[in-house]
């Protein structure tokens, strides 16, 4: 089998910074930001410098790892910490990987007394561990393919959104290499924009031949059977298998189902909260009505049009056809299979 | 029964002149054309200064008659009109509107030798009964309610798509007038934005309440009970009812499907193409990857990304619930309901 390569770094400890490239700017330019101070991080995955539910969860390991270190010259070095820590998880409230990420550190911190270094050294294994579980995805992801087809994939999950090669894009990645891809279509992800500025930098980059649609083209491709299946990721997966993803995910998802066409979900285990029965419970981020309204550039209308915006969707369980993790290819019933690969 | 009012004249003869808004403007500045050739009319629809299948037909007429005009000074007056009627037809290839303009006002010149002011009065006559078949749709639209709902629509079907108050919009404002409508969802319509820019400005302009939103969130809000009907316009309508429309129609066709809820096609009767069997028959326009790809403004690609740009898709007769005409509600089986309507 062959691996994918990792390209770029999403998140990166160097000397004694996180680095970060600025998402914003690609495909532009590759600019890195060097955050020495937490609440650099929590505004950097605040304004979608850093993005993608694995990434930021990461990008929150090192950020607590800042805090620690900024809470040493504090009059009050545990309540600055605790401050901190909150922060920090709360910079975005629908991925469950941020807080999932900020509970472990805030363990190693509990047993460490808020070691600095103790707590790079979690943050950096919290990395590592994303990195294996990109290419433990990817492996299993092979499974899938019982023939060489196209594939549509949403919004970014590749190196851009977490530490290593990605999930869905990994997943992706992978099977071109063992010659199951033929051509992905990246849907551009209105409002932001990640399938057209980042999943097409990824797949160029990565030399894999693909068109970039806007959003509402995938259905008439899939009726025209030029998309035959669908790989994107997720941000936080409830207890039953319902998922929230990218804003545009559940439309996607009917689609595939009207069309019989496969739909995965690829994410890491630290996407899942079994705190949560159904996705119904889950939070769904509402953003700024700039993000939608930017499009129109000089052209403005005579008053911002009143825009709704949430980040995400909630697709239920049962327009998925299976979830990918480091763990192996979960299935319906999936209140059965999540508990016994994660319970 | 309350009637909409036009607010604006997206086409209109004034004087010796054609004058068109400048629709890629909007809403940013209300610029007009004043065309004075044939051949600004056909780049002002090429480049979608004036869009939308029932006023391209109007603007393809007086288009018609400033070629009638310029065919005087030629050595061949005929073989120069023949070529511009060619011209003009062929501005732009999926809606049929404007085939159909310009061979009805080929009739008139056939049977006039040309005479410009017959071809004028047959231009005006043809842009009135287009103003008459949106207050007649209007009427029948009504009918559709039982009770007052919040809808969605789709691309731009309104004063600035038409002659006159608009198909699909005349219906909605229409139904908002007489209290059956609480709120309107227009999708954005990437890549041109219709919605977000044009059908936007109409609602706000005529004070309706509506928030804008990207094409990728309706699908969310019918499961959520948001939008409870799709009412949007037509580009041709084969005899079996399969409907070209705004690429991402199909998508929201299949998403009303999958919820249940009622989808109408709206638009006059010279929207009907008899001579195809089927939509698989309706020439399909691709645009330029620019339109796609000009929304990352500065923030260009290392070089262009491959796009798929078509700007229309097929929805098949089954995923429609009525087509709203001139003539009444056609519902199916619409190869019978069609043929007695308009044969």
């Amino acid at each position: 089998m062959k691996q994918p390569q990792s390209r770029v770094k999403a998140v990166e400890w160097r000397g004694d910074a996180c680095h970060l490239l600025d998402q914003t700017q690609i495909p532009g330019r590759e600019a890195y930001l060097e955050c020495r101070h937490y609440r650099e991080v929590v505004s950097a995955i605040r304004c979608l410098a850093v993005r993608g539910a694995p990434a930021i969860g990461v990008a929150g390991a090192f950020a607590v790892v800042l805090a620690a270190q900024a809470a040493c010259d504090q009059k009050d070095p545990q309540g600055f910490f605790e401050e901190a820590l909150t922060e920090i998880r709360e910079a975005r409230p629908t991925a469950v990987n941020l807080s999932w990420a900020v509970e472990r550190m805030r363990g190693v911190a509990q047993s460490t007394g808020q070691d600095p270094k103790a707590l790079l050294d979690e943050a950096r294994a919290l990395h590592e561990q994303d990195i294996q579980f990109n290419l433990d995805i990817a492996r299993y992801g092979l499974e899938l393919f019982d023939r060489k087809i196209s594939v549509g994939t949403y919004c970014n999950t590749g190196d851009l959104a977490t530490g290593g090669i990605g999930t869905a894009f990994g997943l992706i990645h992978g099977a071109y290499l063992n010659d199951r891809i033929k051509h992905v279509y990246t849907c551009e992800t209105r409002p932001v924009l990640q399938g057209l500025r980042l999943t097409a930098w990824e797949l160029y980059k990565n030399e894999i031949p693909f068109t970039a649609i806007c959003d509402n083209m995938a259905a008439s491709l899939m009726a025209a059977g030029r998309i035959e299946a669908i790989f994107l990721g997720a941000d936080r997966i409830a207890a039953n298998g319902d998922a929230a993803n990218k804003i545009g995910t559940y439309a996607l998802a009917v689609a595939a189902k009207y069309h019989g066409i496969p739909f995965y979900v690829v994410a890491p285990s630290s996407t899942f909260d079994l705190s949560l029965a159904s996705g119904t419970e889950i939070p769904i981020e509402q953003r700024d009505a700039k993000e939608i309204l930017a499009v129109l550039g000089e052209n403005t209308p005579p008053e911002p049009w009143p825009v709704y915006n949430p980040a995400f969707d909630v697709t239920p369980h049962a327009l998925i056809t299976g979830i990918v993790c480091e763990r192996g290819i979960l299935r319906a019933p999936y209140v059965e299979s999540i508990r016994s690969a994660l319970g």
